[in-house]
């Protein structure tokens, strides 16, 4: 059997009416292998191919393609066809593909479908973007506390390819409320005769539908999960969220949390880039830029504002940009660290002292390494027949000096301080972008700069 | 039973002697969860309540507390405790923990451990950080082809307490070539006579041990996997990397992609900032900062270099700050996007010129909406006696406004190249940090608005 099949190969076994090898790669393969060796082809080609396999492989593969490809394919299919694939995908896959389709084309497949199909749809797609119930799937192992082990795998067993996981299964009462879990490997090494409701776990650890996606993740990782069941407000259990959805969901928080901290706005998957057109990433990007070059035009006012002290002491100009700059830098800095410990659970805005403590000694560290090389600069390197009568050039070094230790000292903690405050209002940390504040942090470093050399230097 | 325990209950139960409460919730739940429960005690205290557990659950309990302190806890046992608990912890775990006790401390132990543990070690420790040998484990599951299903699952069965996971169980030839693999499911799917050789998968996904463990964690996510088997040069099974890796190994490069991106060096682990002391995130942060604030006095260097001008067109000094934080706000976006376009293997090098032409497209937009708003900013609120003789209001504006429109665009297009090249050049992208970047563009923007405007203004 061949490994991989490309894209040009299975075009030509499919000319030559050779189907048998390309079926045989599709029913041994990944399924996401498959879906990639077969993106190269057509929606329609690919169709004809999955035509012919057995519907359960089919779904599988169908669902690995992207979400346009999937659209495209559904537009082929007849409203029986359709309904049919739908019946077979498993329901978190599918409740993202109805999302994708047109309203009208949605409504009229829903009476395609049968009653329990239409329920689950309805349930897994009423919960909003974002929550761990919008994640989850419905199709989880549930096994009765009355069984023995046998029985239970036995069950199992005849569930298997129905079921998005069979590693771990779930326990509830007759209320449906989530009392237990047992993974498989339990149950095989139980005496055949147990009681599942004796060698369950009762500790169960579960997310609420309505949590954040992101929570569910996290209890993922944090407890080496291979799934995470999903309840309701009465502790009902309504679905589960597998290993595999928890990468997905780190994945696109991760590309949103380094986008919003470019202040780049808007909502999509991990993998977009490409894909998105010119436009719309114009849209995400452009308010945030206009918004901050409006707030850049404050700064040019200040400049303005002090272009007599500009005028006599020449060197300041020298100096503005890179404190402005360093100020951004540092800031930057300090909020990605402080943004990324609170996406990782490792801080919480009650630690606001504490982050702010450690942060400010970071900050005086390197106030102080940028003073001291700012000063030598000036020292070593200005001309004292250049400097204007009324100071010395020692007196516009420790100016220069000064004001830089200040504003790193502020842009530090402002950079600590803003994701920590947002966090606190229960806002997301990355909202604090880094042009916002590099865009902020230039104002208040120069009116710092500004009145700093004012006063040391006696204007 | 208590669902979960607190730190103040345990202390409470320890010292009237009442340990089987503690170990009864020790043994009944999520190891993750009671070192969490636990965390609140001394080293001490924690080691008091393990060693009255068994040895397996011991070691996997142990395995979960931080680095810090298991380094604690080991240095309170003797030679014949440590080398027990280090024989009991899985593989990965274990080197992790020997890396960091002191060499000698580590050299006196490995003579306690049995022949099997020390060639184990040796060979696990053999893979530089950030390859997928390091991150491997060896305990994963080997079934001969010749078993059939029943016997293959009675074997797992009785290897199972030893394994890091049973659900996966992998195949290879006399040579220890990995040729294929079979699920628990599988198994348990299968007439219980059939032959492994007959039934498991042999199109075996993946990776070799001296890849980037990020390669390793991507294809677990891309195939949907429980584990991915590791092999060396020849195709030898040499280790798995499980899924719960891979969340670690993902989260981890985040936070390194953020930090880079921040100008932010050296290497941790994910949840490390408050453990981190202040020193170190200075050393961490002030090379970038002290060279990007050299890379700054360029800009100051330009701005005096154009003195005169400024002194001629007050306005432009107004104008200038905008300039140069926009050309940073907009590099800066189109390089995170990049950068974590290529993280994803969504692009790779070659797609070089589809993205540079994609954020062209970009940059004119944005540069044409800037330039409009900054236009009709010169026209509408500029005093026209306020105007020098020799060019008009209008004339000003669109100065100004060419000048950013340029300055968005060699911008965004340097921010998507640099980064592009990176990658190219086999080096990680994100080291091409925003600040740098920032910084870059502040001199290239300052060179255009100055050429620009002298030119258009015909000085």
């Amino acid at each position: 059997m061949k490994n991989t099949l490309l894209a040009p190969d299975i075009r030509d076994l499919i000319s030559k009416d050779n189907f048998q090898e390309v079926l045989d790669f599709c029913e041994s393969s990944n399924p996401a292998m498959v879906a990639e060796a077969l993106s190269g082809l057509t929606p329609r080609e690919i169709w004809q191919i999955l035509s012919r396999l057995k519907p359960d492989i089919r779904a599988l593969i169908f669902s690995e393609f992207d979400e346009e490809v999937q659209v495209e394919m559904a537009n082929t299919l007849n409203r029986k066809e359709f309904a049919a694939l739908i019946t077979d995908m498993p329901p978190d896959d599918r409740v993202d593909l109805l999302k994708n389709i047109p309203e009208d084309q949605r409504e009229a497949l829903l009476p395609a479908l049968a009653q329990a199909e239409r329920e689950d749809i309805r349930r897994l797609s009423s919960y909003p973007e974002g929550t761990a119930g919008s994640v989850m799937t419905s199709d989880y192992a549930l096994l009765s506390a009355e069984l023995t082990a046998k029985e239970a795998i036995e069950q199992l067993r005849r569930e298997a390819p129905d079921k998005e996981t069979i590693y771990y299964a779930y326990v509830v009462d007759n209320n449906r409320k989530l009392i237990g879990l047992i993974s498989l490997k339990d149950l095989i090494l139980s005496a055949p005769t147990a009681r599942i409701g004796d060698i369950m776990n009762r500790d169960v650890i579960s997310v609420r539908a309505t949590d954040d996606q992101e929570e569910a993740a996290l209890k993922i990782q944090k407890y080496d999960l291979l799934a995470l069941p999903v309840v309701n407000g009465n502790d009902n259990l309504v679905g589960i969220i597998t290993h595999d959805d928890a990468i997905d969901i780190f994945s696109e928080e991760h590309t949103e949390d380094l986008e919003k901290l470019m202040a780049i706005r808007g909502e999509h998957e991990a993998r977009a880039y490409m894909r998105t057109p010119a436009w719309v990433h114009f849209k995400n990007r452009s308010v945030w830029i206009l918004l901050l070059a409006m707030l850049g035009l404050v700064s040019g006012y200040i400049v303005q504002n002090y272009s007599d002290l500009l005028l006599q002491v020449a060197l300041l100009a020298t100096f503005m940009p890179m404190l402005a700059d360093t100020g951004g830098n540092t800031g930057s800095q300090s909020a990605a660290l402080v943004i990324r410990a609170l996406a990782v659970n490792e801080i919480t805005p009650k630690d606001f002292f504490l982050v702010l403590f450690k942060e400010m000694k970071v900050a005086i560290l390197l106030g102080l390494m940028l003073a001291v090389f700012v000063y030598a600069r000036v020292i070593l390197f200005t001309q004292t027949s250049g400097s204007p009568a009324g100071y010395s050039v020692a007196m516009l070094g420790i100016a220069i000096a000064v004001a830089l230790c200040f504003q790193v000292f502020t842009a530090t903690l402002i950079g600590a301080a803003l994701p920590m405050i947002a966090a606190w209002l229960n806002k997301d940390p990355a909202v604090v972008a880094s042009p916002f504040l590099t865009t902020t942090v230039d104002i208040t470093g120069l009116l710092i700069f500004f009145s700093t050399a004012k006063y040391i230097l006696g204007f």
